[in-house]
């Protein structure tokens, strides 16, 4: 059997010998996922006789460890023929429910049930199920609510624009921002005071909260957030060491700013930090409180 | 025998059953990448007669598909013993000589000579060796030169700006820029006229040279770099289809920008945008022309 490629110029072939089904396909990965879905499982499907069912769905969590996640989640009453996997993608950790059933309809019944309790017991913890990332969700509260938002990113160096931009169709929400790297550009593009520079630093909190309250007039929107950080591997100090970063939020009533330290590498210290600034945007729109990130130090 | 993990908390274990080993390591890929390298792997080649050497170097190039690298290098005369192999890594496309010798010293003998024979032929379309990204490969031409930089960033909101500060050190050439989403903040941000908006739309020629402009201008930077297109999958037309992007670019000497049409989907365009501006700056340094990337339309 030639199996089809519709994305791609070489195609699949499909052999069986001796009973056993062998699959050749080419290497490019989305042919290869794409042709998986439509070509081959399909194939095998029809010859299997089926004798039970099972549906899963990824819940994305952000905010609390992979192990902090299991132990909160021991308490909620599943059903039988329900499971739970865990997966860390830093910096989320997932939730898989794996439901079983004698039909498709039990199974799918029985997963909407578990998720159902798994939402409710892990409240704001849950950002989306699937492929839905923390900028889709975010996104999606933003044009609902019809506000729109733009950010002042001096150590993320732009990741957080160019997470939320890169949903389709953002720019209904998303205005710009300003990646204030050098200290010149803090004072000319978001009027952050020299003074305030000098006494305390360009990682500081009246630093963030001068750099969001900046982007959200200069911008003309409704929140900014701003990032202010020292990701390593060098630039720290005693007293300022690497891995700090303060996050800042601005809304009509005014700026505020957290500070956190992640002890973690100059990479994985930008992606958390993109991820909080994110994360304090959805959590402002749904109306729950800003939390910080209570996660383990296994890695 | 116990395999040591240095960066976690789970260690590896090696069993010897009838000849054969076997090993066990935690499932966290940064871990078990570690302890393959420094435990496994030595084990393995402590209990192997070996005969024959070989030495592998990893060739990144821009601008170039697979088909046509691997036939402008069909010419070039390597010893026998040497290899090629080819991989793509969108947007690159990577050579991978692979030499064999009777001792190491033979081996690296022959991988130095045919680098520099591809490294010859490919001219400025390889910009790095190994884990060497465009970024670290453009971050140390504009320190070794003392160049700062700026970005005007539309369609990849914030993608350029980020991948330069992903590099550790990047404050010493990277000053900083303006995501520019809507139009408005293209006005007051960058300065971009609103005539020249209303006259041309936002993706056009004449609005990535003024982007290019004003964040040079607006940042203070020796260069600057720009981004404006229709990454989709929604808001083109006829006359701009989706894919459309101009990249623009700025130095002392005025600005200019050139035209690119990429029908690929929205995260590929963006991220083939970022590498196209990276490799202006790039090109500009090394003084060879820019040119646009030569991507075949295989996937």
């Amino acid at each position: 059997d030639i199996l089809d490629n519709p994305i791609g110029t070489a195609p699949g072939t499909m052999l069986e010998a001796e009973g056993t089904l062998f699959f050749c396909m080419p290497g490019v990965p989305r042919e290869l996922v794409k042709m998986m879905d439509e070509q081959v499982l399909p194939r095998i499907a029809a010859r299997r006789e089926i004798k039970s069912y099972s549906r899963a769905r990824l819940l994305r969590t952000f905010g609390i460890g992979e192990s902090n996640l299991d132990e909160m989640l021991q308490g909620v009453p599943l059903d039988a023929g329900v499971e739970l996997g865990f997966r860390t993608a830093f910096p989320d950790n997932y939730v898989r429910p794996v439901a079983r059933g004698a039909s498709a309809a039990e199974a799918e019944t029985r997963l909407e049930a578990a998720c159902g309790k798994l939402r409710e017991a892990l409240g704001p913890l849950c950002y989306g199920e699937g492929d839905e990332t923390l900028e889709v969700a975010t996104g999606v509260l933003l044009r609902e609510r019809g506000v729109t938002v733009a950010v002042a990113e001096s150590c993320t160096g732009g990741l957080v624009g160019s997470r939320l931009t890169a949903v389709p169709g953002s720019s209904a929400y998303f205005l710009g921002g300003i990646m204030a790297y050098a200290n010149e550009a803090k004072q000319q593009l978001l009027g952050v005071p020299a003074d305030l520079l000098a006494a305390y630093g360009a990682v500081s909190e009246p630093v963030a909260v001068a750099m969001a309250e900046g982007a959200r007039e200069r911008l003309g929107a409704d929140l900014a957030v701003s990032t202010t950080g020292i990701s390593g591997p060098g630039g720290g100090s005693e007293e300022k060491p690497v891995g700090l970063v303060y996050v800042g939020f601005a809304d009509a009533s005014g700026g505020q700013a957290r500070r956190i330290h992640f002890p973690i590498d100059r990479e994985r210290h930008r992606q958390m930090t993109t991820q909080v600034a994110l994360d304090w945007i959805r959590r402002h729109l749904l109306g729950v409180p800003f939390e910080l990130p209570r996660i383990g130090r296994r890695q």
